[in-house]
């Protein structure tokens, strides 16, 4: 069958693909797997109809027969080891997967940290004094992956399911907002943006938020 | 050869295996692969020495004779594949990695947020203000986890993988705290830390620190 994927029904990006399906998507763009869209509203992300298929009521969720699966890094990963995203041999795999735990779990985080300070609490009067705290640390892990990419095209040889997971994360626009400082970082995140299989995934994305606002 | 990890020189924790390299070690344990240690001080951890195994200069690394592998993540999911620590149904193991990235990706950073509030910004006149609203964030997913959780003894199936990263993750200081509350988490991590494996690795670090402090 098909394989669905869960997306939100009005995306809070407007389209920009900066979603956590986007990751799925670009994946099976790459590979050119055809997939359909389960369109979910916040209020359906929280029913336990959906959290019996995402346990946390959030998106992306993958589905075909036999499977359910959650997570993006576990579904780009799922998709990349059925459709050959991951390099062949034993030890570029296991380091292409690092790096996919690495953008999910070390950078990730320190983005989505500064992200909230301002969404969540971007009322509060703590808030302007804490950005550049939290810019700092973010800058600390953007210094360190721009070392490792310099002189690289892509994190570990050629293009993989790695690099899909580490561009969705610098696309979020914590990270996005200082590519000015970080040259290495934006002609990485341009090389990957200009792969046919991105822009369709992002061109789907729009076309999916200006359908579903029409 | 025997891998190598890399570990804490001086665990800040004491001992009390709350240190990363701790579900590794808990891996390799379950396992029955012995391992040797290369303790980093924090400053070794910062050199481009380390860098070159570990491009955020974090602790675990894991080292063989034809892989240098780095992300707690990444080296408990090569150990579980390469010795059996995986459902062997292709479903039960995507869905035991997507286990892995929820314990990395969702658990980990509302726990961590809510540390480094304490550790990093304990000196802020804002930090007793948000301190509810962090544990309000992480009340939200330990809801859900125990949701999953209740009538199961492991997240999927037999204990696994999934299993090692989320019992690590609910041992930190923060969640620990609220275990009171959740009664399925208590039992679960309960259950996991009666585990032999776990005792031996625990005890390994306890040994490790009283070594180094000696």
């Amino acid at each position: 069958m098909t394989p669905i994927v869960s997306v939100f029904a009005a995306s809070p990006d407007r389209g920009r693909g900066l979603a956590r399906d986007m990751a799925v998507r670009w994946a099976l763009a790459e590979v050119g797997q055809p997939h359909a869209l389960r369109p979910l509203s916040f209020a359906e992300l929280k029913t336990q109809e959906h959290k019996t298929r995402q346990p946390f009521g959030q998106i992306p969720t993958y589905e075909t027969d036999s499977l359910t699966l959650f997570e993006s890094g576990a579904i780009v990963l799922h998709i990349a080891e059925t459709h050959g995203l991951l390099p062949t041999d034993p030890a570029g795999r296991a380091r292409t997967i690092a790096w996919m735990f690495s953008a999910a779990s070390t950078l990730e985080p320190v983005i989505v940290e500064r992200e909230v300070a301002v969404l969540l609490e971007g009322d509060k009067q703590w808030t302007a004094e804490r950005l550049p705290l939290l810019e700092a640390r973010l800058r600390q892990r953007l210094d360190d992956l721009a070392a490792w990419l310099l002189g690289r095209d892509w994190l570990e040889g050629d293009f993989s399911a790695g690099d899909i997971m580490m561009v969705c994360v610098l696309r979020r626009p914590a990270a996005a907002l200082l590519m000015g400082d970080y040259p290495v970082l934006a002609a990485y995140v341009a090389r990957a943006e200009a792969r046919p299989a991105f822009r369709t995934a992002h061109a789907d994305q729009l076309a999916r938020f200006e359908a579903s606002s029409g």
